[in-house]
C-alpha cells in the first residue's frame, strides 16, 4: 500500500479520481492481477479520505470487472485481457460467491441502462426541496403510495400509454417483484401462463407467490392464445408492448384474442409494459389494458429503465373489482418506497421534466439502435438479421454462420464481449435458428462499432 | 376561493405559510366544515405556488384530521370539535374511503413518532453528497442490499444489539413486511406462532406468505412455550425485547426455553427487534439472536421507529444455513431499497450520526415516558396502573374504575383522546383486567399533561 499516493484535483469528485489512480495501477500492474487492494478503512486512512469516497471508487472497478469483492476477504484485482473468459454471474450477489469476474470489453448481457443520461441535478435539486417539506413526510404515508404519485402516474399513463386509471387505482412499490408477487396473490392460486421464451424472473416470483408457472409459446405475434386455452391457465402474464426476449409487438388481432380469453373465462391478464417508453419508430402502441373494459388486466410498469435501476419505483394498476381484495391482503402494509423519492418522483413528472427526459433518452437509444443495426450490418453481412428493432432496449439477432446458440455465446466471449443466447431464455425444449439477444441499453454510441467488430471476428469464422 | 389571500413571510417554508393560513380559514369558520377546499391545481395557479407546495400544506391538513381526501373529489373541511367523534381508521387510505375523520385532540393510537426529531439537516448533507456519486449508484444494486449498507448494519447489531451477523448474512429490504414475507417462504410452509395479544400485521403477512398463523399466549415472560410445543409449529414470530403490545421483555430463562424449542424440533424463531433501541432503564437486552448457536433465529429489525417511518429501510439477519435458499428463491430480485438511500444511510451509520441520534431520542423519549407516568398517576392516582414502562414507545396501562375496555376506548374518544384496548390484539376471545396500549411517541411533552386531564375527566367518571 505504501506505493499507493494520490493527489487530488482540485474540481473533479474524489472518488473518481482515486478511481482513476487506481485503474491506473492496475493497468500498469502496479496492483497485479490476484493481488489484494488494502481494506477501504486502511486505504481512507492511508490517503486522508472518507471510508465513502475510497468505497465509491471501489465499486466503479467492481462494477467495471478489474476488482471483485471476495465476501469475509477484500478486494481482489481481477484478470486483464480477454483469454480464458467464463461467462459472469447473473448478479453482483452471485458475482461475491462466484468465480473471479473477467472484465468484458462489451456486454450485450447486462440489461443495464446508460446511467449517465440520467438527470441527475435536476433529481437532485428536486429531491433537496423535497427534503425541506420535512417532518410531514416523515411519518406513514398512503398504503397504496401517496396521492400526489398516483396521480402523477394515473396522468401520465393515460396521456402516454393510453391506459385508464384513476389514482384510486395505482399501486406504488419497490419493484416490478414487489407489485408482481403481490398481485399474483390476488389470483386464485392455481396455473399461471408465462411467455415462452420469456423473462426468468416472472416464473421465480408467481411461483414465490404460491402459483405454478406455465410456459405457453411465443409466436410472431406474442403469445399464442390458443395453446394458451388449452393451458387451463387463470392468468397470463404477458409483454404486449414489446415481448421479452424476442421483441415482437402483440398486434391488435391478438390483443382482441387475448382479452377475449380473459373475459371469457373470468381470468386476468397482467400486462408488464417494462420498457414501452422505448418505442421508436411508428405510432406508440398503447396499452393492452386501455381495450379493456377495465377488468381484466393488472397493468404492471417500472420507472428502473426509464429513469434508473437504482430507483426502485414501480407501480401497477389494479381492476376496481380487485381493490378490495388487495385493500383486505395489504391494507396494513406500509408503503415499500420512501416517501421523499414518492414525492421527488411526483414532482420530477408535474413539472414535465420525466417526458422531456423520455423524449431525450429515446431518441439517443434509438440513433444507438441505429448505429447497432448499422454496425452489425457491415461487420457480419447477410449472416446477421436484426429481429423486432422497433421497440425497447433490446435486440434479438438471427446469425446464420453455422454455429450453435451456444457456439456464438462462446465465441463472442472469446473476444471478450457477453451476449445472450435466445434459448437462454426458454422454458422448453423447443430450439429456433440460432439467435442471440443483444442488449445494448448499457453501451455507449462509442462502444458498439468496436463491439461489432469484436462480433464479426468471432462469429466470421 | 376569491376570499382566500396569502402574503407568505421570507424565513419560513412556503408549504407552512399557507398550512397556517388555511387553518386559520378553518378555525374562524371562513373555511367552514363540509366546504370543499380549492383544488391544488387551483389553488396554486391562484397563489402563484407550485402544485407540491399546496400539496404539502393539504397533508399536514389531512394528517392532523382537519381535511380530509375523498377520492375523485377533493378536499373537504373536517367538523370540529369532540362531540359524535367516531374512530378514525387504521390507515390514510381507508381514510380516503371511511366516514369523515374527527379531529382527535390527542393520539395514542397514531404508533407514529415524533418526526421533529429527526436529524434533516444531516441526512439531507449526506444524501446531497451522495447523489453527487452519480452513476455509479444508478445502475443495479446487489441483490442483499449493497455490501457498505449491510457491514454497517452488522457492526451496529454487533456493537449495540449483542447479535452476531456478517454482513453476507444481513438482507436490505423496504420495510419489515417484505422482510418477514420473505423469511415466511424460506420455511416449509405449515404453522407458525404469532404472539397473543400481538401485531396483527404479522398475522396478514404470515398468511399472504401461505403459512398458517397459530396464535399463542404471552404471560408475564413472554410467549409460552409449553403452550407453543402441543401447538406444533415449525416457527414462532416473537418480539422478545419488548413484547407488543404487553411491553413484556422476556427473561433469560424464557429465551432459553424458546431456543430449545427451536433447537430440539428443528424449528425457527423470527426475532422481530422493532423498538429495542427505546430501553429506558437498566442494561439493554441483547437480543436473543446473540444467545442463539446462529442458526436457529432469523433477526429482523427495522429503521422506521429509530430513523422514521416514511424512510423504507429494515433488515434481517439471516442463519448461514438459509441463506443457499434465500439465494435460490430470491437470487433474481432486485433490491427493493433505492441505493441513494443505502447509501445515505450507510453512510450516516457509520460516520456515527446513527449511534448519536439514537442515543439523543432515548433520552428524550424517556423523559416523555417519565411525563406520562407521572401525568397519569396525578391525574387517575391508584385508578392507572402503568405496566412495563422501561422500553418502547407504548405502554399498557390497567384502568381499574370499573369501566369496560370498549368503555375506556369511547369515553376517551368522547374527550377527543385516540386509545385503543389491549385486546383489540387479541386473536382469541380471552381477557385480562381492562387494560389501554399508549402509544406515546408521536406526542410532544407538551401535549401529554392535557392528554392525561382529557383521561382522568373520561375515566374519573
Amino acid at each position: 500500500m505504501h506505493q499507493l499516493t494520490f493527489s487530488p484535483m482540485p474540481n473533479a469528485p474524489l472518488y473518481r479520481q482515486l478511481y482513476e489512480m487506481l485503474l491506473g495501477e492496475i493497468r500498469r500492474a502496479g496492483l497485479a492481477p490476484g493481488e489484494r487492494l488494502p481494506s477501504r478503512r486502511a486505504l481512507a486512512a492511508h490517503l486522508g479520505l472518507s471510508i465513502n469516497t475510497v468505497d465509491s471508487a471501489y465499486q466503479m472497478l467492481v462494477a467495471e470487472g478489474y476488482v471483485q469483492a471476495v465476501p469475509k476477504s477484500g478486494y481482489y484485482v481481477c484478470p486483464q485481457g480477454v483469454s480464458g473468459l467464463v461467462p459472469p454471474p447473473e448478479n453482483p450477489q452471485q458475482a461475491e460467491n462466484g468465480p473471479l469476474r473477467p472484465r468484458w470489453q462489451y456486454d450485450f448481457a447486462g440489461g443495464g441502462i446508460d446511467a449517465s443520461l440520467f438527470p441527475l441535478r435536476t433529481w437532485e435539486r428536486i429531491s433537496r426541496d423535497v427534503m425541506r417539506t420535512g417532518a410531514p413526510l416523515l411519518n406513514q404515508g398512503e398504503v397504496q403510495g401517496d396521492e400526489c404519485l398516483r396521480r402523477a402516474v394515473a396522468r401520465y399513463l393515460h396521456e402516454y400509454r393510453g391506459a385508464r386509471a384513476q389514482p384510486s387505482q395505482v399501486i406504488i412499490g419497490a419493484g416490478s417483484e414487489t407489485l408482481l408477487g403481490m398481485a399474483a396473490r390476488l389470483l386464485d392460486g392455481g396455473k399461471a401462463a408465462v411467455e415462452d421464451p420469456g423473462y426468468a424472473k416472472t416464473t421465480g416470483v408467481l411461483r414465490n407467490a404460491g402459483l405454478s408457472p406455465c410456459p405457453v409459446s411465443v409466436d410472431k405475434y406474442g403469445i399464442c392464445v390458443d395453446e394458451l386455452e388449452r393451458s387451463g391457465c387463470c392468468a397470463a402474464c404477458v409483454t404486449p408492448s414489446h415481448q421479452f426476449p424476442t421483441g415482437v409487438t402483440m398486434p391488435a388481432p391478438r390483443r382482441a384474442e387475448l382479452l377475449q380469453w380473459a373475459r371469457a373465462g373470468a381470468r386476468t391478464v397482467i400486462e408488464d409494459d417494462y420498457d414501452s417508453e422505448f418505442r421508436f419508430d411508428g405510432r406508440p402502441i398503447p396499452a393492452l389494458q386501455g381495450l379493456d373494459g377495465g377488468d381484466r388486466v393488472i397493468y404492471l410498469s417500472t420507472f428502473s429503465r426509464s429513469l434508473a435501476p437504482a430507483i426502485r419505483v414501480a407501480y401497477m394498476v389494479l381492476p376496481e373489482r380487485l381493490l378490495p381484495r388487495w385493500q383486505a391482503l395489504y391494507g396494513e402494509y406500509a408503503s415499500t418506497v420512501s416517501r421523499f423519492e414518492q414525492h421527488t418522483l411526483s414532482r420530477f413528472m408535474e413539472e414535465g421534466h420525466f417526458a422531456r427526459h423520455i423524449n431525450r433518452i429515446r431518441s439517443i437509444y434509438r440513433s444507438r439502435r441505429d448505429t447497432l443495426v448499422y454496425a452489425l450490418t457491415q461487420a457480419l453481412g447477410k449472416q446477421a438479421q436484426p429481429l423486432c428493432v422497433h421497440t425497447g432496449l433490446h435486440m434479438p439477432v438471427r446469425i446464420d454462420n453455422g454455429m450453435t446458440e451456444s457456439e456464438l455465446v462462446a465465441s463472442a466471449a472469446a473476444q471478450g464481449v457477453r451476449v445472450r443466447a435466445l434459448g437462454a431464455y426458454r422454458r422448453t425444449e423447443k430450439a429456433g435458428p440460432p439467435t442471440v439477444v443483444l442488449s445494448y441499453g448499457g453501451l455507449t454510441a462509442d462502444d458498439i462499432e468496436p463491439a461489432c467488430a469484436l462480433l464479426a471476428r468471432a462469429w466470421k469464422g
